[in-house]
């Protein structure tokens, strides 16, 4: 809220609008905008079917996070992105929800791979926090019916002190099993991102032929474009009535 | 004590009472009540099943501690939480008391799965102690017949200093035992938490319900409760004639 | 010594007699005594049972070592003890004296399951003592016919310099043998500890009994409640005679 | 681009030339030029084929970079080089692309191996690079099948600190797994670089030839010379017109 | 030989004699004596039957070294102790001299076993030393065939600066084929130290006799004794025309 | 060179010449002549031999090295050596090379089994360095066929820093593969090498003997001796006219 305050006294606003919280978190989360640095065009169709392929897993999914705003302008290390917030301020996720949001994170490099028959470094961070996700699902949440209600790892992690080591506890043929759940985990929610791209190419091509020409969309525009595609967005909610820290 | 020493006196009262003391228990164990960070609907729902789930399974098995407090108000990290205390202050622990404390603990993920179907990050920390118990039974307290007596890690535990590592001991063959058994344990305990939620779910409904209602429910409201449906509450024993710590 | 000769000092005798003695061993071993500290009747009760297994078993087997008080008035973190002195000053240990020792520290675990079906957190420090033992017959001494003579680990152990690690040398294959080995030699005198708490529990309900009653006994009176039982003490010698450090 | 300018200014002249740009990347990547350490014949000959082998497989794969430069003058430690430049400034690379990387990565390797029916430590250096890669594309890209879209490790990698140690959280059967992929897009890469020395044997010879002859090819010269060889040179693009770093 | 003079010096004996410079020997290796510690009656057979087996098994097997004098007169940590002294000074020691010297270390141990039906801790020092032994032999000196001419370990060992660690090069695989072979190596030596001990019997029988008798046997008496019962002595060199250290 | 400019400054001589090179070659690589430290008679036929086996293996072998001195004087921690000098200055080696050099660094070993029937601890560092020498053909130069051109490690290898450890990346099954290359490697080497030291038994005797009686062989003594044994010296060349280091 802080970075919104200050954003909207340099351009003399009053209020913190919505508008200046989204520019905030865009912000703090990815750097801010890199107009010098240009894809090549090869490399902007990519981004924006990858884009595209977030977005419209996202919008199809019943427990993933609305689209806020796709964009191929390159901020930080990201080539582009797509900002999803929360309809509701919740302190809890559940199982469905995690399996969504892999889902969501598999979209970009899904669509990658249908559009072009190739894949890129590009979903390589998509790839860890999805992965991260998975494995905690199986071994802290007991969300895995095959591995149980079984905690594998404490709060403090694997590394103690950031120096020491804690050895795994639990045997090799236990991690075999982990490491089965995680792939299985993964491996489902690439089938369900495939099938929606796969079924949805036209909205796919028509959310990545927008963004080439305009390089970002906003919530409206993208409610639009999934209406005129069959696609009902998810229930609207007024930002700026609830904190988003 | 002290902390319930500071409570009564500030609240001019001159003897530290049951009510007193059970407040310090809660504001040291869970840190200040948090009126302001409110749940969402939803989340109060689940938060009420998740403790109901915890309170009716204490109240059913012969050896866990009776129930003296629910409470859907968060506290700390914790959405609710459910106040247990022994009726007799113990030494030493037996493996029946554990058993029935790792199926009280998950009460309270069963109770989510039964009626949302779903299940959330919010019984991560119950997996976590619940898991490390039913190691322990099977690698300190010889409460495995498959293992027998023999203890696996010595006090010191697995690092020395905070700094080296002490490679386990023992086989990988050993260790998939250990496992094993601990996953048996978990399993069997899971086994009799949902048996019990699924035979008396009316009572679970009952307290949701109250919960939602109330936020709080003491140990008298609850008893009635468990008589109205026909479960008989555990001795009472006055709390303030056995000091706690 | 110097521990008995300020106990005697202080209570103006001017010998260290045996009675002094074995108070000092009791203090330096296990903490001073803590009379506040009150098991409740049901610890009291299990604490009895445990002492008078391991007291049954160390005067049955031939060569463990005659028993010379015991006690269930809580020391440190002990509930209660029973002590044991060797009849001789000795440097070295045998095979068949790790092998009964083993079977007396089951004594107090095989006691409390037999009599109440269930077993405490009690005997944790037991196994992890007994386990260390096995362990050590089994890599250090040559006591295992299926490993032989060969020693596993030097007298640095594993950990070097309190701070580096030295990953074991042999194979998984070896560590599972070795597991093997240590289980077996356990297990066995888990049988041996079971036969003579079945065969003898008139006995061991006269020990646990007088405990209740008296909360401490005396190597004469446990003598002659052994003899009243049919059991031979084994050969007394005055303890003054022999230095015990 | 700094060194760039150096160059061209001890040679007083002002505009930096391509000719100083590669001149430069010469001297950053590989070290000054070592005129008076001398190879010997047959090393220059094995270095003259080891350095065709990386042109020849570099200019027939589609999705490789374009050569530049080849130079059997010894930098730093390496006997030989092949320059070779992206057509266009990339933020990302594609499994094709690193696919081709790999098979030219192994064409001097292939090159010696064929020619003269013995290897030297002269490729240790790219076996290296090309398996770090291989591995990336496993644990890191999502672009093997077989692993699927699983990230193996977090950026901050295996050590922490640079002195302790992140033991891998998988298993060993995901471990041998990963090897067994990674093996296999090395040896398929290996088929491919093969297949084009075996095919391209006379194109092979002639660059060789031309190197021991000259010691540099710069691209005009290579480009003749593929074409001679019925090789049609990849688009051509003025390197000045793009930056580098 | 500093210590030898000095101890010479004491004495007031000009020259430094065989009688010294063994004195020295054992004062450096084993501590200066300790008549105080006296051994029980017990342990003082177990001990003379423990170094009656090293001294046997020594004369009898031809790559060991000669017998100088045997002890059962407790110096530090060790109870007894039989001295043996090279015939000849040497740099090299060959896999026929290492297989005798694991067999004369496992003399004690055997000894024990037959004697007496048990065994005790006293041979833990030498369980030690043999193991690293054997495990050399097939680990460093390429003297197993199973194994083969490979070294796997280098000088440094396997700790690095005293607090690294340094993983092993090989396989699980390999490590079980280490094992096997140690373990072979030690069984071989086991069965060829226990025939002579069986073949023996009387010998034995007299060296130990002669040592409860008289605590210390020097390198005369027990050729002697050897002679009368049919062993001839190794060839015997004056001890004082060859530096030992 | 400049060790050798020192020992030619010394004796007053103005050029440099070959003696003094090669004498300062020993000098570093073994420390000076311990002309006091005398080998007994058994340990000089040993070390004969043994120095014997590696210069008769290095004369037959094609891609060895030509040996220009063979010495059984100690110097240093080595008993004897042979000193092999390269025919050109290289900066790579080949797999034809390293195999050829592992067969003769086992030709002492093997001389020694083959003539006494016994080894000894002499060759343990020959050991060494042939085994990490197999294991980089197998792991950083591509030279094994089953493992592949994959590079295990990387430069930095396994330890970091000299206290860190960096965990292995490749599986145990991988870590099998590898044993079972670098054992096939060194046993074919072995293979070699007895081969040549059975066929020429003669020659070899003939250079022992000669060793003993005269302590040193310098290159044309031993090139004569081989002519006179039937086989071709390598083509000399004088070593004066290539700088060595």
């Amino acid at each position: 809220m802080n970075e919104a305050a200050i954003l909207a006294a340099r351009e003399d606003r009053k209020k913190v609008a919505q508008f200046d919280l989204i520019r905030s978190i865009e912000k703090v989360m990815l750097g801010p905008e890199r107009k010098s640095h240009l894809l090549n065009k090869k490399e902007k169709e990519i981004t924006a079917y990858h884009e595209a392929g977030h977005a419209l897993v996202s919008s199809v999914l019943p427990y993933a996070d609305p689209v806020h705003k796709i964009s191929i302008i390159s901020r930080g290390r990201a080539a582009g992105y797509t900002l999803k917030l929360p309809l509701e301020d919740t302190k809890m996720q559940s199982k469905n929800e995690f399996l969504d949001d892999i889902a969501v994170s598999l979209g970009g490099y899904v669509a990658e791979k249908e559009i072009f028959g190739d894949v890129t470094t590009g979903p390589s961070n998509d790839l860890q926090v999805l992965s991260a996700l998975a494995r905690d699902m199986v071994t802290r949440y007991g969300m895995s019916d095959v591995i149980g209600t079984i905690a594998m790892e404490g709060d403090g992690g694997r590394a103690m002190f950031g120096r020491g080591v804690v050895d795994r506890e639990y045997s090799e043929a236990m991690s075999a099993k982990i490491d089965g759940e995680v792939k299985r985990i993964i491996d489902e929610a690439y089938a369900k991102a495939l099938a929606i791209i796969t079924d949805q190419r036209k909205v796919l091509d028509a959310i990545a032929v927008r963004l080439i020409e305009k390089e970002t969309i906003e919530r409206e525009d993208f409610e639009l474009l999934l209406i005129a595609n069959g696609i009902t967005p998810k229930a609207k909610k007024d930002i700026e009535h609830q904190p988003v820290v």
